[in-house]
């Protein structure tokens, strides 16, 4: 397929060593699924590593072999001649430990019990996720990341990797971040984690056994985030007021079925996810999200919980994401230009909200690709 | 109680007239359980409707006779001497047609069954409402209202209202409100929905007879609401990432249980709500706001839709309210400019978000105290 990686296939990998994890627990072991496009070259300094946000996984480009028709998540970001270039980058995509794609999670088997982990599955922490694909570099052979990049909660483990992993990273790039969670984002979190745990079908984390799932509540609580996705400007463009199959004078139904383009829309997003995505793993992932705040062991000054951080940034925002507004971006771009660190920002002007970071917009792209070109002329990839 | 209408009482009125729907049903016969405040004059025309929001009720000032602890929701509003001032005006609170505090409702008897209406309570929209009140004011023999006022989903009845009894209402006040929902609104409105739809004790709308109610559905529902209620930086600055009774070493609890401040809140929020609030009344209430749209019949032009409001307006919105945000009120203004009413408009800069119309603040207060000496000067009621 042209300018595609072609058909991917992922590999799992077992890492046998004990890893100690933020909370005091320990996993004796674990598995990472990971995907990798390109070639590592002899230096292996051309690897760049894709941190995924929530409900991503390690499948970032190409045709998945197992599903023909299943796409990378950021294919239009990752490829040959694509802004990340894997005819220059050798780009490992990993699915984040704790999540449901084929890296040990809550739905894996705890060795302890032969059962799945399900409610004892340890919390995890955005540190944890990094020390965890630390292992995955070691494994390649890759001492330091041409780059690592990811949006949303992938641009928090980013920077967490720039200042955990100090020389493990030559360039961060941080997309539609932020440095921590807002009360009004940890709101829409608690909300969602609500709906999963008050579902009865939820049976206290432990539903695999019962051989059910809290569907209800995880379309609930896709549907409550896919409306912080989007910017109220862009759900008025996509669907406005306009209604689903309206009768023949237009008139109204007048019940709670689908009315309006927007539920259509909206319920269709959450059954949907609510199929092919583990309840626990949403729990978990959100819960790392609010825990995430590097200025915690610095009273709260990002400067200092930055200090550490070596690398090169790149920070990108869109006007129109409420999410993780553009101001939340420019607190680390604040932080990291007071410590001296050489860093780009960029602020772009799209209507998208907070979905724009996964979107095709060429203004978007051509700055990521000028500055993957800067970074393999740097190493000489060329 | 200085500056109080004291300990109130609210009556029961039963109209036995059947009442047409907009959705082509009708009400055999239905009960609206009123407050008023203050003294009606010989000429009957120094009333005021006060009309209610989502969650809102008849008791809009005072002290309720049957539990003291229960000030009205708009007490700093309404009163003696306050900025809608009862030594002038005779002020009413109606519980809306469809509401639970007295009106009838889903939670009646229906008189076809002698059973509970449940799902079978036909759907109203915010028309029905104002034509159910229009029979309060007949009941007082009022014959126009020296104002008709609302926050919120009472701003868009005070605006139909204007629209729909066109002689009947002197002075229109519409505050924090909108002209129509946008798809944003929409699809908070629906999250909300499924998440009670969905509870498996809604039993389809019919709880009553199961001797239960979907309270944790009904719980997620004002726990989402309450989100677009705060601003984001409202919220920030009342609860920021404050932890919840921390461990002495202050580090976090690695659970699902509360772990900051803003959780606790809208925990509390939403169990408080989901014990006083009838489900049912959630669902229809906010299927009506979904469904308000005067320009549906104007092929979407709001000016002609509100082309025979005689009213003089009165129209104020809130810098940081995201749910109805001051472009909305704007639209109603420019619409009502083009037509030549009289009309005031002031846009607050406020902290508070959309909640900022139920709070006190002394240039909010000092608007409408001027607003209503005017309407008092004018009707010679002093």
């Amino acid at each position: 397929m042209h300018n595609s990686v072609g058909i991917v296939s992922p590999i799992n990998i077992r890492f046998n060593e004990p890893l100690k994890l933020t909370s005091g627990q320990f996993l004796k072991y674990y598995e990472l699924t990971v995907e990798t496009y390109g070639i590592l070259n002899e230096k292996r300094n051309n690897g760049v590593l894709i941190c995924h946000a929530l409900n991503g996984s390690h499948h970032v480009a190409g045709i998945s072999s197992a599903d023909l028709d299943d796409i990378g998540w950021w294919d239009n970001m990752v490829g040959p001649g694509k802004p990340v270039d894997t005819n220059k980058f050798f780009v490992i995509g990993i699915n984040n430990l704790g999540s449901c794609f084929g890296s040990t999670g809550p739905a894996s088997i705890n060795p302890d019990t032969n059962l799945p982990w399900g409610a004892d599955f340890p919390m995890l922490a955005i540190e944890d996720w990094v020390n965890a694909q630390a292992r995955v570099a070691d494994y390649f052979g890759i001492k330091c990341f041409a780059a690592v990049m990811g949006g949303s909660l992938g641009g928090m483990q980013a920077l967490s990797w720039a200042i955990n992993c100090t020389d493990r990273v030559l360039n961060c790039i941080v997309i539609a971040s932020t440095p921590r969670l807002s009360a009004q984002n940890i709101a829409f979190n608690e909300v969602s984690r609500r709906a999963i745990i008050s579902d009865p079908d939820f049976h206290g984390g432990n539903y695999y056994a019962k051989n059910t799932k809290p569907s209800r509540g995880l379309s609930v609580a896709r549907m409550i985030a896919h409306i912080t996705y989007l910017s109220d400007n862009d759900m008025a463009r996509k669907f406005g007021r306009t209604q689903c199959k309206p009768s023949e004078n237009g008139s109204y139904r007048y019940d709670y079925n689908i009315e309006f383009e927007v539920e259509s829309y909206l319920r269709y997003q959450g059954e949907k996810f609510s199929r092919y995505f583990d309840a626990n793993t949403y729990l978990l992932i959100t819960r790392a999200l609010d825990y995430f705040d590097p200025s915690r062991s610095t009273n709260g000054d990002l400067r200092l919980a930055l200090l550490p951080a070596k690398a090169n940034f790149l920070v990108l925002s869109f006007s129109t994401d409420w999410r993780f507004p553009p101001a939340r971006s420019r607190e680390i771009v604040k932080a990291l230009l007071k410590n001296g660190n050489s860093i780009s920002y960029v602020e772009l002007d799209a209507p998208y909200g907070h979905d724009a970071f996964l979107l095709n917009d060429s203004r978007y792209h051509a700055i990521i690709r000028g500055y993957y070109n800067r970074i393999a002329q740097e190493l000489n990839l060329n």
